[in-house]
């Protein structure tokens, strides 16, 4: 039995054990898709309490607070900070089995070294403690990731950006990580028309849409860019011949510039229109989509390759249903296409051992680019570690249940790979 | 190792004991979804042998006897009472894994005191047993119910009925539990046209079908209805606007009277024409359909909590691929909305951890309103025993891998609140 | 914990071990569904190293090489035979879970007894001595089945083919096994207005391309074939009249003649035009296919069973999202229906326990017709080997968790049935 956030919390056999302590823990993170805010990098933003730095934006804690049937008043109303953070103490000892529970007590643990367990006992205790530290040194957002041994960060930023905060964090020598934008441009390719798009035209000069996005995606390069992100409901590739041009275009551009392109398919937003008209978009209210249409996908990819102009893809599917989908249809383009890590609904210890079996079983675990946060939260990073446990623990089973020889060492040096390694290969060849 | 139908059958673990066997066995059942016959309960239906009590009208036992190679002679067809017993028996012994396994042997020893294991040897001796204790008191079907302490039962009936056996039944001093009717529209709503909704219409005085239901569910509410059930195969809400608007309708009026809704989405039925020419509909030749249509239920859901009328629903899914989607779109309309125990063909072992697990992942298994058993036979109460143990044994394991503290007290809570009252909180609210 | 490759590997449980080693280990082998070449089997084929007997045509290990990044020259292109052989020696040790490490090391050790671990670092040594080995006797294709105790095969063949070869091996004495042709008229029923229709209409002095075909089936019944296979990405049965009426033909056709019938549901196919073009089908750029269509399934088998024409049918699914689907479908035309293996990319550990348990949840796994191979390697068969462990190892655990009664007498006449027996029933009732 591992102990509960100790030192060796979800690390179930001497493999794993092992396995995390001498080659995981101490690995550089590279965060290569998440949706933290460049401005407040730049800013190297403070933080007045636990409400600002756990529940401003965090639509995973609202949705379970909502599920705890929390009234809206203290989750994304008006209710003061303190009147907020007892209803998400209140909230986490329902949270069995849910990865809020683990990431709020590990957030706990290794950014204010706080062992208790958050409930509505010990809330008072634990507002006054964190609220005393975050007043000194030490939890402005650059160091809470310096603290993670962060190394490069990708953002998710809009092709209109001016990336001025990528610059000034460039020019930042206090800041001791790389941070690169990365290119998420699908407002306009679902709205092609829209005010949006004419924007961009005219701030990038250009007479269509589909020059502007080039542009803006040289001077995305020049700021040191590595990859694209899309994320969509459905795809429809073979459906919507104008999609379809457009995204050809754009995966070509990314094949020229020697980029890596995301593709996450099968949410659906914004379902509640109460939520939707009193706090906007990302308020909680999306959910898992229907199954993705892998012919949709597979031609996408069979036309760009049939061109020469395959870029690296990552293939992330939302719907668990679909990972062996999607994880087979990786390897049909192999290597250029990797088959991603657990996303958002998926991001759990169960999903991501599934991700891992099956990633396993149909192609190979060992050049895995491994794992991302995908957050807005600057403490989410403990979502590496976890990670990192869950992988060791997949490894040290695999190992100690006879299936592949216990040698820490090869079983180690693919561990290390996964945790920083690969991706560096995958996001940053020669 | 717990041993077989033993007290600690199912419970693995030390704490899974201490939580089925300090909380969750003495608590008293709510079956809020069955379909139990209003007659036979008013009627105190007595039965003869063990052929009439299980084998009479239960096509779960019909579909594994099938999948043996039994003629149908003796499942349905004119073999002798004993003849389908020995049928039975001879077919149990090779349901390794399948939940008739353990429901079977739970009910031999719950309500028979037999803890032979069933098969062609042992088929004469419990055999002539049962029929002798069947012949004294205990074993009419209130009996049955109070042994297992059953509270509250809601049953599944027609718009059209009288309801004179619930009324019966609530003069009946000897029946120690509630028996509420569940209105059930559903065969109106796809055939709107029919014979059926036109002698609705003639017996609520109504011009049209809408007016007929409400009226209907007027009636019912004075019955002391709670819930109202609906099961489709598909979900037309976007592709069949009468379907959609009639169904508006219906939700309206639940929400207006403060009913709550289930929704079972996913069956395809009647598939075998012999089958069904021979026995008619629940013959045991339904299936699982394809996926359910997430953005069908989030429209629908959608459009009521638009005009402030979203009642209290539970979503159900039957294909198991579907869970992470429904148990993730329940959460986008919490706590209005909450996802369903695992239903039909997901009612075994794996499939209620699964829908535990993922419950847990996404959302709050604490407020789970908890099991049910959509059963026709009087003894399937064996099955609130079965889930609670697979619920304490789950936690239990959570407790004991270092996921959650293995504070009883704090489990025992939880467990104790699914078991029953989180049920009387979600149906019976104040 | 079982030993790696050991007599027990795999065997995680006393029970399993009993199991395995008195029940499943020396049953014959019944393989119902390869693609092995009767022309290599009749000639007696001989292999002049490992990489003609491996990788001269597997796609499964061509897909493994790629997903770790292999150059295509040393996969399919022109590289040498002991360069292609250490290609795939430096790609197994990232293999960790995927069934091709457990295939590849089991090969070493059941045909050539060796015990090492295949890697750069023995890649020279193995590479030598199985050649050395396969200069002598024992190595030619009819010994490598008959070591592994075959003791019937069906082939799987074009409806055009003249059998002839299989002719040659039912002449030849010193072939110890049964061979048999497999009806698969795929290519006719996709394209019956091309080419090989014609063809196959001359052939068979035939008007249409119907009777072309059931000319071509009683052939195939002369020469001893016992089932027909079809498989096809989706099943257009209710959408596409002509399809529907010529597959009604052939169910009908199978009916008359005593046959059983697979549909095989799931696969895209050759999605990359880059190894279409280079090396054509079968090239490893094949993956899982959208959910099928339940409803047109059961259509098909309903309007057979209509006329009394369904033959006994076997419903696999290549997306396992759509295991529980199939197995429930089966059960309502049970047991001419049967549920069938783990298929494809569900042909691993955890594939083969999940088709395992779902049947078991769903029907009866005592009926179970057991696994086959489906592959195009004669060394395959320790993948029946590889099923019986983990069949025993479940039904192991399924006694020792007490969910089912220890007893190996019992339990072992199950795996017995399962591993040969069931096969024969199924496929050669008398």
């Amino acid at each position: 039995m591992s102990t509960l956030f100790g030192e060796d919390f979800l690390l179930d056999t001497r493999t794993a054990r092992q396995l995390y302590h001498a080659y995981a823990e101490k690995e550089p993170v590279f965060d290569y898709h998440n949706h933290l805010s460049s401005r407040e990098l730049a800013e190297h933003r403070r933080f007045a309490n636990l409400t600002e730095l756990w529940l401003e934006g965090d639509h995973y804690k609202w949705r379970a607070m909502r599920a705890c049937g929390v009234e809206e008043k203290y989750i994304t109303g008006d209710a003061s900070d303190r009147e907020k953070f007892d209803a998400w103490a209140a909230t986490v000892p329902k949270l069995i089995g849910n990865p809020l529970y683990h990431w709020t007590h590990l957030e706990l643990q290794r950014y204010f070294e706080i062992t208790e367990l958050l409930s509505p006992k010990t809330a008072g205790q634990i507002w006054e403690k964190t609220q005393e530290m975050m007043r000194g040194e030490g939890f402005d957002c650059v160091s809470l990731l310096k603290k993670m041994n962060v190394k490069i960060l990708c953002t998710t930023d809009d092709p209109a950006d001016p990336l001025e905060w990528h610059e000034k964090i460039r020019a930042d020598k206090s800041i001791p990580f790389e941070v690169r934008p990365c290119f998420r441009p699908d407002r306009y390719i679902l709205d092609p028309e829209g005010e949006a798009a004419h924007a961009l035209m005219d701030k990038y000069g250009a007479a269509d849409l589909d020059t502007a996005l080039e542009k803006a995606l040289g001077f995305f390069r020049e700021n040191g860019c590595l990859l694209a992100d899309h994320g969509f409901a459905g795809f429809p590739y073979l459906t919507d011949p104008v999609f379809a041009e457009r995204f050809r275009r754009l995966g070509r551009a990314y094949a020229k510039e020697g980029m890596a392109m995301q593709l996450h398919l099968g949410p659906i937003r914004d379902t509640s229109p109460r939520l939707l008209r009193r706090i906007g978009h990302d308020a909680g209210a999306d959910s898992i989509g229907r199954s993705a249409d892998p012919e949709a996908v597979a031609a996408f990819l069979a036309d760009l390759e049939r061109e020469n102009a395959l870029p690296r893809t990552i293939l992330y599917n939302l719907n668990p249903a679909d990972n062996m989908l999607f994880a087979t249809m990786a390897v049909n383009f192999a290597p250029t296409v990797r088959y991603g890590a657990a996303w958002w609904f998926n991001d759990n210890i169960r999903g991501m051992e599934r991700q891992l079996e099956e990633l396993m079983e149909t192609g190979a675990l060992a050049l895995f680019p491994g794992m991302l946060t995908d957050s807005r939260s600057f403490t989410a990073f403990v979502r590496h570690e976890y990670f990192r446990r869950i992988l060791c623990a997949k490894l040290g089973r695999v190992a100690e249940e006879g299936l592949y020889p216990a040698d820490t060492e090869v079983l180690g040096e693919m561990v290390k790979a996964i945790c920083y390694q690969n991706a560096v290969e995958f996001f940053l060849p020669e």
